[in-house]
Parts: C-alpha cells; structure tokens; sequence
C-alpha cells in the first residue's frame, strides 16, 4: 500500500465536513503525508488548519499527517495524490433564496440544494467553479483520485468529466447508507435476530444521486425487501423512526435530518423498490403534488423541510466549537465517523478493497439510462481503480421518473457549461417541483433567484437583470 | 407497380376515416380489387359498403374495386396486401370519461386520446384490441402492408409490434401538415412569393404522434424556420389562423379544429423548435400550468378543448349522411382530400417514391431516443420498403419533454400487455397534465375512469372495481 | 435555389475526376459563380484552370461559372459554398509500393487504395493531410458543403469529421451505380422488358466503402433480387460481363475496370445479399484465400489487378490531352457522365430532392456498425441537409465481414491521429488481405512500404528507418 | 446463509470434473443436501455416485451431502437450487475429427474445442443439447443458479440465455488464473518479494472465454503490468515456466496444458495488454500465421497441440482410476483445487461475497461489444446474485481482434439455434484459424467434418450427407 500522500482538500475552511474527515483520517491507521487545505475564506481554513493539527498531535491518532494551508489552489493541488472538493458555492443568503424563493409560488423545498429550483440556481453558480478545479486537476495532478462532496453531487461530478474526461473523479454521499440503516431495522423487527450493521447488508443499488434506488437487498440468504410488506402494514400509518421510535413522526423533536420513512414505504408499496436516501432528498424529485403541497409536511408525511435560518445559526455554532478546539479550548475527542471516505482511499491506494456505492458517468452499469450520465450504484474500490458494478435495470415505474431527473441533470450541466440561460430556466420549469407553475410565474420566480444569487453568477450573461 | 390488391379495412364502419379512405381510393388511378370492411358494428360496416359500392359505380372513379363485408377478422384479413386499421375502442361514452372525469380535479383535456388520463384510459382498452389484430395479420396475411390510424397512435402500433415483431406496420396521422400550412402561411407573409404548397416544402420532423417537433424548414434555398421571429413579432400576440385571419382566436366561430397558433409561436420562442400537431395535441404533453390550466384557453391561447358532447352530435350527422349517400339520397361528390394515404399506399405497390412522416418503432432514427419507441419521424415510402430517415438531435429541452412522454408510452405499452394495473397507474400519475395532483385523488380519479369504461377493460384484473 | 456560388477544388489539378467535374457542372443549368482551383502541383491546376474557361466559354455550356487557381488553400477556401477534395496523395511511385511491394509475399491487390496493406499505407499519409483540409474549412468556410473524392473514402471522411465534428461533409463514390448496372442487366435478362436506368431501381443499401452491399432491390413491384438464382445458374459459370458480353470473363481485351461479375455472384449464393462494389473492390476486403491467391485471378474470376504502371501510362496520356484542351489544339467536346455530384450540389442548394447512396458518419442508419463509424447508406440530399435512411440489418454472415473491416476502419484512423506505428501495424496485419502472413514477414513488409513512402510519411516518428 | 440444497450435475458421468467437484464439495464447511447425477452414459454416472458416496462417507468431508444417480433429466433437476453442467458433446471420436481433420489443409489446433475449425464443429452438436437443458431448467427449477463448465462456453451459455432468457447461468473457467499466477512470478522475479498467491492480485479482465485479456495488474499500490517490459527483456527468448524453469519450452517433458508464456509475452509486447489464457487457447483466435503455421509449435513457440489420442489415453487412466475408487480399490485423498467453483457457490447462497472472472451476457459491462453477447469479465458474486462490473475498454487494436471473434459467436449461435448450415460455414470460414483457406478447400473440410460427426448432428438438416 502507498503510505505516504499528499492530499490536496479544496473548501478547507468548511465547517462540518472537513473536520469530520480530520477525524478519520487520524484514527486510519499506516497512512502519512500532508494534508493542504485550501479556500477563498482564508481564515477559515487557517482555523481547520489549526484543528487539524492538534488532532494530529492528539495521542489517539494513529495516522502521520501534517496540515498547511495553500497559498493557491494550484500550490494546493500540485503533486496531490488525492482531492477532495467540499465547497458551499456562495453563501447561506444565497442558499436563503434558492431554498425559500419559490414559497411564494407554493413550491416548498425540503434542502434545496439538488433538485427543485433550488438546485437548478445552485447548479448554475457551482458549475464554474468546478470547471476551474477541473482544469487546475488536469494541470497540477493529473493522475490524482478526486473525491466530490458538494451538492448538487451529480452535476458537479459531471462537469469535472466534461472539462478533463480522463479525471478519476467520483461523488460520494452518505444518503444511502441511511436506507440500508432503515432496512437493518426492518430486518430486526422481523426476524427478532440482533440488529445487524449495514455493511452485512447487500443491497443493489441504481439511480441518481439522492433519487438512488434499492431493488434488492439480501442479509445472507434471507430476502429483506420481501420483509418490507408486513412490516409496512404494521409500521407504515405511524411512521418508523429508529432513532426516535416514541415518536416516529417526530412531532415534538423537529428534527431536520430525521425522518419517519413514511415517503420510502409508500413508495415502495406503489413501485416495488425502495428509494434510498432520506424522505427530505426523495420528495425533491417527485410532482410537488405528491408528498410537498404541505408546507408542514411533518404532520402527514413525518418530514421536516430544513429552513436556512438553522443552517444559519448551526454554522455559527460550529464556527464558535471552531475556535475553541483551534486554541485549545476545547478538547480534541477522536471518534470514527459513519462515513467511508477513508475506506475508500486505503483501497485505491492499495489497501483492501471495498464495494460500496458512489456516483459515476455511465458507462453502461445502468443499461436503460444515457451513456455519460452521472448515476449513482455499486462500484468496486481497489488499488488505483473504481469499477462501476452493473445494476439491474429499475422497474418500469421508477425508471420513468428517473429518466426524467436523468435528462434534467444532463440538460443542467449542458446549459451551465454553455452558460446558456434560456436552456436552465427549460429545466427549471422541467422539475417535478414546479408541475403546475404557470409559465409566466416561473419566469418570474426564475429572475428573481437569479438576481437574488447574482453576485456568484459573474460569469453569465445575466439577461435576467434587465427585468428588476 | 402492382395493380390488382386486397385491401381490409378494421374498424370499416367508420364514420369519416373510411369515407375519406373510399374517396381517395377512387380518385387513385390504375388500382383496382377488392376493398373486404370489417367492423364489430356490423350494421355501419354495411352502410359503408353500401357508399363505397356507389363511389366505386360513379363516373367519375378512376379505380376499379368491389366492396364487401368481412364475415370475420379472418375472413377480412386473410390473403390481404394492405391492411387499414381505424377504430373507436368503446363508444362515446367512455370517451366522455376519458374527456371529462378529470375535469373535476381541475385537469382540462382537449382532444383526450393520446396523452393525458384520458389517453392512459384509451390505451388500456385499445391495447388488448390490437394484440388480437396482430395475432390474426401475422396468421392471414403476414406480409401485409399494415397502416395504423388510431389514438393513441404510438403505443397502438408498439402493440402490434410487441405481438409480432416482423409486422410491416406503421401508424400515419396528417397532424404534421398542419405545422407545415403554417409555415407556408409564415413563407408568404414573410416573402410575398405566392403560397406554396406544404409538399414543396422541405421539413426535418422528430418526436411522437401529436408531440413532433421541426428542427428545420426550408423552401428551395431558404431557411423558413429563421423567418419566424420576425413573423412572430407581428403576430404573436394577437394569434394567426390562416383559414380564419380576421378572428385569429377563433371567438366567434369556436372552432374545435383549429387554433391560432400562439402555442406553437411560444413554444419556437422558448424552445428554438416548432411543435408540430394543432395547439391542442401539444398542451397535453406539457405541465397542465403551462396552457391548460384554463378551462376557457381559447381567451388566452386561442384554441378550445373538443367536448364529447360535440362528437356525439357530429357522429349523428355523420350517420345521416352516410344514410343519404348509402341510399342513393344524396350525390357521391368526389374529392381528394389531403390526406398521404393513397399516395403510401402507391409508393408501397411500386409506384413513385414517397418521403412523408410516420410512425415506426426506433431502430436509430431518433438518436437519443430508446430503441424500439415509437417516433414520429421523416420515412421513405417505396416499392415494399418503409425506411426512417436519420432525424438530427432535437434542442436539449425538447428533448428533456419528449423523453417524459416516450418513457410514459413505453411503461404504458408495458402495462397494457401485461394488464399491470399499479404500472398503468404509476404511468397515469407521471402524465404532465396530471403534474401537481395529490396521489389520493389521482387514484380516486383513475379508478373512477375504470369503473366509468369497466365494460371495455374485462381483460384487466379489474381491482378497482372493489373500490366502486 | 441559390444559383451563385463559390466551388473550391482541392486537388485542383488532378487529371480525370477535375475535368469530369468541369464538364458536367458546363451541363448544369442555372448555376454561376466561380470555381477555384488548389492544387500542389500549380502547374497541373493552371493547366485545368485554362480546360475549364475554355469549357465555360464552350456553346453547349448553360452554366456561367469564371475559373481560377487559389494561391493558397486559405484563399481557395474562403467563402466557398462547396469544397471539392480530390487528391492523389503522394505520387504513382509510392502506390507503386502500396500495391506491388506486397507481392513478394504473395498478397496480390487488385487496386490497393482503400484495403489492405496498400489501403494501411495510403491513410497513413493520406490522414495528416485531410486534418489540415479540416482545420482550414473550419476557419474558412464553416457551413460549406464538403465532397470528398479521395481513398481511402471512409478513412478520410472520418478524419474530417474527428477534427472538425460539425463539418457538412460526405464522401461519395460510383461503385455502388455499376452493382447497379448489373442488376438491371439482370432484370432485362430475366424479363426480357427493356433496359431499365439503374435510377428507376430502386435498392437498399448498407456498408462500407467498396464494401457495401444490397439487401433488396425493386423495380416497380418486382423483387430483382430474387430473379438471381434463375440468372446465375445461366451465367455463373461463364460470368456476365453487360460491356462486352461475348468476352465476359474479359480475357482479350484484358480491361482493368470491368469484370464478369463472378465473384458477386459467388457471394450472393453464399450470403444472400449482393457485394455492391466492382469485384476487384470487393475481393480487397475477404481473406485473400477466396478470391485472391493467384496473381492472375482473370482466368477463374474474371477480374484483373490494376498494374501502377498502366496508371501512369494513362496519366501520361491524360496529361498530354489535358495540354492540347488547354491550348485549345483539341476540342472541348461536353457529354455528361454518369456521376450524380451536380445532382447532389443542386439538391444542397435547394433543387430537386435526390436519394443515393453516399458516405457519412453512423448516427444510427447502420444498427449493428459502431455509432461514428463512416459508412455507405441510401441518403437523403435536400436543401441545405443531408440526411441517412436507416438501413434493415445486414445478414449475420455478411455482417461479421463488415465489423471486421468497419473496426478495422475506426482503429486505422485512431492510429493516423495519433501518428501510433504500433497500431497501424496492428490493422495492417488484421486485413483479411493479409490472412496467413506471419508475424515475421508482416513486420519486414510494413517496414518496407514505410521506408518506400517515407517522403510523405514526414509527420509520423518512423521508427522504421531505422531498420533501413 | 442457506445450508441445506439439492445440487444437479448434468454430465454426471463426467471422469474429471465431477471428481474435482465432489472433492472440492467434500471439503466445504457447513453445506448438506443431495447431489443428484445425470448422464447418458449412465454405468460412468453410477461410477461417480458411487465414488461421491465414498468420498462423503471420508473422515476428512466436512460437508454432509448423499449422491444418487437421477433416471432422468427431469428428475434430476426437479427442486434444484444449483445446476451444474459439464458434458461432453459426442464422443473423442467425434473430438478427433474436429483437431485433426483440419490438419489435411495446414490447420493446426491446440485445443479445437472453442474457436476453429473445431470449436465450430463442437457448438453445432452442443447447443441444440443446451436448448434441452435450459427448456427443462425452466420448466423444473427456474430459479436455480446454472454453472455451465462446457466448451464452446460463450456458445453454450448463450444458447442458455435464448432459450431461457431469465436464467440465472454463467460459464466459469479457469484459464485466467493461469495468466494470474503468470503474473505472480513475475511480480515475484521482479520485486524479490515472496510469491504471492493469485487471490491477492487484482486485475481487470475483458474478453470472451479463452480469449480473455487482462488490462490492469496491481499488487497493493504496486502496478504488475508494468514490470513485464523488464521481465521480457530477460525471459522472452527462453520462455517462462514457472512449473519447470529449467526447461520452460518444455522440450523435454511433452507437456500438453503447461506453456513457455512465449506468446503471451509477444502478445503483450505488441497490444499493451496481456491475453489472459494458456497460450495454447490464445493462439486459436489468432490468424493461423501467426502462431500455428508450424505443426510443432513448442520449437519455438513453447506450447503443444494436444493430441485426441492423448485424451483417450487420460480418459482410459480416469476410467481404471474411477473404479478404483467406486469399490475401495483406491483410497480417497481429499485435497482441495485451485478451481473457485465453491467459493462462488457459497457466495451465491448467502455466504461471504467473491470477485471473480465468469462467463455472462453483456448488458454493458464491456462498452465496446454487442450487448447481448456473452463476455468473460470480473463479476461480483453475493447472496442469490451475480453482477458483472464494468471493464475498462480493450487497447484499440485487441478490440479489433476480440470484435471479430464476438461477432463470429453470435453467428455461429444464432446458426446453431436456427440450424442454418450455410451460416454455420459462413462462420466456419471467419475463423482466424481458417486464414487463407481457399473456399473450396473450406467447402470440402466441412463437408467432411459435418459427415464425421453427423451421429450427433441429427437435429441439422445434414445438406452434407448429399456430397459423400
């Protein structure tokens, strides 16, 4: 195994992500190098920097890295072995409208941040920035493994492919593992056996990124989707929350980030397979009359859509939690996270070899979908290669919805890499989110956020000004 | 060429199709043999018989065919070189189902018989229909030229494919010369050159029944597509309809047939490619906020939705006439309408070379659309030879809409030989008119219209029944 | 139509197809403009330049077209409408290598252009030359219509388009019309009517280059094709040759153009489908046991090999007529020929429609043949568009054939891109041509035609000099 | 993980595997249940039942399965949850027409049970045999997994998937593990590292069965490919063996299944990537110039045809052996092989998870090859399922070579299921081994080799016989 890397982390300032991959990068046993952190808010990741090191000179860690910040993103990039690109395009008052714009016009949006209007804005301020990292990729560390974790995770992967085709680029994302969960837990429920890890579980596993779907899922040689249907007519009108069972709709709690998988089981009983992300990421991609004509969806469907005030104030916590560790203020507390970035890096790196689901352009693993899509399945992690593990083809229901969603993605990036305005606004009316928008509604609401967001579309001709 | 041909004609009852169909044939020089009508409706089949026995007798007939009843489909199809099928599945009253339930949902459909609910509905008791004609053409005459005429167009004739793959069908609608007598309207305005025949205009043509599109026009050396925005800046706003030019909306005469184009010129603006089907066949492929949320569009959008009511008083008229003429009451008027069929059907037995649009399944003409759909696109007629034509990619956001609609008729083809219900469904919800309507009361309305047309679905497990 | 028109010729000099050219655009009613004439060799484009103002200033000419030599091939390019590329690149002495240097291992080429080791050869000096035409058209004159004329046909139509993917180009070829010519004669054997035109046929049509093949052919309602087997039991023996019927197997007069139609019919008995390509084509793409292992193959199959040196001689005497039309010591004497390039242009320009089989990238008009592969189709030449008609699947036997030479085809011109020995070696020792030749002597024999070329092979490393 | 199942072994009688099998399965921890053999030769099948019973009764079995022989096929696979099937088509008479009547026209071949002259001989006697198996496997156990272990692989298994097309069959050899073992050594003769065990090598595999190429090699970070250059430069002219280094072209020892490498190297040397079978399998998709001119190959080559006699013998030896073992005669000494057969067998019943190369349709795990047809890559074996994943594209010019085989299995299937003899020569002749056969050399091989062998082709309609 490749023990000594240097490994090159754009948006090295965030606040969530890169702490929780300093954590497990010092509890990954026989790795070494240096880690360099970069980003546009300087302070920022002179602060991780800072965690960083005190982690790394924590007694617990078991790994050997040192940590700077890069002066430039080519400095930062130069001679990496590994990137990884976390960034937030903009800032939470761009969120701010991209999230709660379209309230006016009854869209509600649970995160905002992939699909929905709210994705269509993000996507256009992201894409440039990404074709950047793409060609600083291709010149400073050609040969480097890029992990994407931004959102929306499909497109941004797929402009990296467009501006540098031979990148080794994928996106990795947390929210299928939260289904597998889910279905550790029916297992559990149905079988009284011990509740098992969902790294016991085999799931297959196709679609796009946060619309990711599960069409079979075995623990040995039982069957657990076929355990769904009894425990759905025992669970399925009160909700499943295993973190919460008391209370499943999570009325008292609020929790954002929770859910009580009525959306999952609902639709499974309609199409037979099950959506595997939370029920917040999956009710993007659905008609608004589905499961999103409420504004408080909590008290039918047992969601809760994530204002960005919360984002707001829980970055402000995290900043402040920030300093303190930075100066010592708070105590350095190892503890491995659910994550399995760094399962993945010790496999391409040599180490053992790992299958797990990531998000890919197709190059056939999902037969039905367009050749070069973004999609997200099973792939197999080994020394310096990802394989994608060819899916079964999606019932004929979900497929449908998902070569919509598939189109609308590949139209996206189209038009962000173009900058052709006239193409995002088609796919912005194309959401599931917007059937029933009128079009002239829609063009209104579609400048708006554009010129809400403006200040991070720079590069676009920006028509939309014209009409404020 | 050949001269002396049995042709059989399903559904040889109608009411217009077969008249139009008698007429050309008689106005088609050189041809002559026997015309066998076929029709469940025994009684109308006799009464067309009885015209197309005249027709044939007038003076001014230049064919030489006998009619006759078909005892059976058997007897109808078998030793048959051309085979026309055009049929009602059901009568007007589940058509006004089809039409007419979804209006309580606020869903308002204007034609009802491709897209939409009430195409779903259609299709569900069409589909079963054509597996038997299919079955019987591949026993009687297996090498028959078969041409398609009824809605919904594209999964009737995947229908007859799915059942016998080496059938040489294909499905034929004059939707698209409506878009070319605009754009020849749209060359005379523009030019002041006399109007010229929609045959001397030179059109590329991709999509499905009632949603093609025109990616190019051209008339000699000129581009006439790139006439239209000025065309349009004169008369967008007030509509254009050539056969009415003082009422372009159409308000005092509520014409069911015609439209003044505003969809079409909002679409081009928008989209870069002109819609080619009447107004009222393309709303029904887009988001019902787009042009239907208006029960009344012809204020808006000048054109208006055909109420079932409408057909049946048209079809009573239709019978009185047919009477007339069957009886010697009224004078055989022979003229050649402008429909392509005879000219098709000439190019087929070896005569001159026809290009015209059609309806085949996908085999590559339509590039990024899924093998084996069936698309409308430019088609080679010759001597026992139906070749697609190579249609260029259609704008990415058309393409993204067209997607939606092919993957919805391949699922619904799907659930139709299948009888899947939950899939007919799944398909029904996903119809861009049914866009923003709640799950509960998209399965109230559907299993409403399948009680409504119980009668013509006893092939189909029939759950819904439970619910009534 | 668009009547004036600038015409650029690359190759501007050559000696047969520039005055074929010349004369049929004389017969061209309603054109002018002006044509430009490029050529390396200016002397031989000076000595045309004065042919075609002598021809435009002829009585019979009803074009009016000015003539005159570029003196670069920027100048020539700029502006034009349509680009003419007929070269010969190189000189007779390196096809002197291409097609007789191979005999000393026993591999006898019949024209040694297009496959085989002489085809490997000529694309490998041929493709670097083509990349320039493809950059200069795309600077100068992005929207021209571009012909070309040159071998190996589906190489250099593919260099084109990979470095200039939007360029309007085809390649186009008679091969096809003298198949053609035999299946007529066929049909007026077989019949006893009178001698159809090979445009009142009417044929489906689907390979490559001289490699391609008819799967049906028609005149009015009879199926030729099958009239074949009746035929061949007549002539297969003694071969059919329509020129001269009394010498089919051509043995006096030895014509190096014609052939007794043998081997095309050897073929269609094995294969069901009919090698539309003068045999001596066809025979350059089977292993070179069939057809091709002896050096005199006239005596069984009724085909000669084309010596260089009767191509030289001929161009002598080309030369020396070309001089005294230029000097006016000879008398411009207008006849049209057979070719249908002014058929093509009028139709691009906005004429009458035209289907024949030329030339393009595979978007979907050959199913089982890789997508971009250049292949021959039935296509559709209209205003401003030139569109393939999809063509029924190849027999499976005859398909394996074609996918070995289309993948030789695609590989050979990857291999001219990059300039990679290695894998032009590869493909020259995947020719069926070279079927049986060892590693060994296929690495002595490369190397020779390499270092025989080597003047026109500047561009590439050429590792084998050092072998000299 | 399911303990207890009923196995069907189809070639039951079989005197090699079925040994191997038993023993293997003897030896597998936790599995129970019947073992059920069919063969037509039913005294070898009660041989084996009864030498199963024995090994089963061993101290050393550690598995708990009865033998018994079933009365018929369907018997035998009634209940199944796994089938195996391992015959052989005909008898060595019948094998000794396919290797050795070639040889009277210079076709030498290794192997001849795959590609050649001899493996298309084979396929047509083998897959109307396979037709039976799957019919019946649907109709007696549809979802049992099928291991297919018959030559011609890719024919048989897609003789499988067409009748069957739900089946759950996969074809699995272990000619790979040869090259990986190959590849062993050399990381081992490189690095000076321990021998590695192939298990710990990681290769990505692409090809069809026998013809399999390895594109990537690593050991841990290490890259193995990109240590053969060095390794040739000492080894290739001598050859390689690691079994016998003192004389790797095995001149003394005669050895049929070991090889020098010597191919394999030059292969490499040439295409960038490595053929992934004995060299002896390898050469027979290559053109017969190449490697088997010589009917001595291992002068300088370092391989051997193995002789039918030589299995006749070996079969002789098995049989005395077999008895031996059946009544005590010769002690069972239980010890594991190098096969995988188990590991996949226990993966697919729930138990831990296997990577490993099979035989399996191609639904776009190899990008470049026609969908459908059976490919060797890596597939990921887990509980009840079997997923293959995705391969890098081949080097250009082993894409070529591959293409040609693929296509001729797909004819040659396609000729097989439709019992079309002139198709079956058609491919006859496209074998690269058949390189510069003149056709009426080829017409009179097959002829007669068709006439050797039609005890076992009485399903064809045996035009062959006429020309006796």
């Amino acid at each position: 195994m490749k023990r000594n890397i240097k490994l090159a982390y754009i948006g090295g300032g965030s606040k969530q992500w890169a702490r929780i991959f300093m954590n497990d990068l010092a509890l990954t046993d026989g790795l070494s190098g240096q880690v360099m952190l970069y980003d546009t808010d300087v302070a920022a990741a002179e602060r991780n920097c800072r965690i960083g090191t005190r982690i790394a000179e924590d007694p617990a860690c078991v790994s050997g890295f040192s940590y700077s910040v890069g002066a430039t993103l080519e400095e930062t990039l130069r001679g990496a072995d590994v990137v990884v690109i976390s960034i937030l395009p903009g800032t939470f008052s761009e969120m701010q409208s991209d999230v709660h714009a379209p309230e006016a016009y009854g869209i509600y949006q649970t995160v905002g941040d992939t699909a929905g209007p709210g994705g269509v804005l993000r996507a256009m301020r992201t894409v440039p920035l990404y074709e950047g990292f793409a060609r600083a990729i291709e010149r400073c560390c050609p040969r480097a493994w890029v992990l994407n974790l931004t959102n929306p995770m499909s497109v941004c992967t797929g402009a990296l492919y467009a501006v540098y085709p031979k990148i080794k680029a994928f996106g990795c994302c947390h929210e299928v593992f939260h289904a597998q969960d889910f279905l550790c837990a029916v297992h559990h429920e149905t079988t009284g056996e011990p509740l098992i890890a969902r790294q016991a579980l085999q799931t297959e596993v196709c679609g796009l990124n946060h619309f990711t779907w599960i069409t079979s899922a075995r623990y040995q040689e039982q069957d657990v989707l076929s355990m769904l249907p009894a425990f759905m007519e025992k669970y399925f009108a009160s909700g499943y929350c295993a973190s919460d069972p008391a209370d499943p709709m999570l009325h008292r709690k609020g929790d954002y980030f929770q859910c009580g998988n009525r959306v999952k089981m609902d639709l499974f009983r309609r199409f037979g397979a099950l959506g595997a992300a939370g029920d917040r990421h999956l009710v993007e991609f659905l008609d608004r009359g589905w499961y999103l004509s409420d504004p408080e969806p909590f008290a039918s469907w047992g969601f809760y859509r994530t204002p960005v005030d919360f984002r707001v104030k829980q970055q402000r916590a995290l900043i402040e939690e920030g300093e303190a560790l930075a100066w010592g203020k708070k105590p350095i507390a190892l503890t491995r996270s659910d994550e399995e970035l760094m399962r993945m890096l010790m496999a391409l790196l040599g180490g053992e070899k790992l299958l797990t689901n990531v998000n890919l352009p197709n190059v056939g693993q999902t037969p039905t979908l367009p050749l070069g899509t973004v999609v997200e399945t099973n792939c197999l992690f080994a020394s310096d290669s990802l394989c994608p593990v060819a899916a079964k083809p999606l019932p004929a229901g979900v497929d449908a919805l998902v070569q919509r969603s598939a189109h609308n993605n590949n139209a996206l990036l189209d038009a962000c890499l173009r900058r052709d305005e006239a193409l995002a606004f088609q796919v912005f009316m194309n959401q599931p989110l917007c059937a029933g928008l009128a079009l002239a509604d829609g063009e209104r609401l579609f400048a708006k956020m554009c010129r809400d967001t403006a200040a991070y579309l720079t590069d676009w001709k920006g028509n939309w000004q014209e009409e404020a």
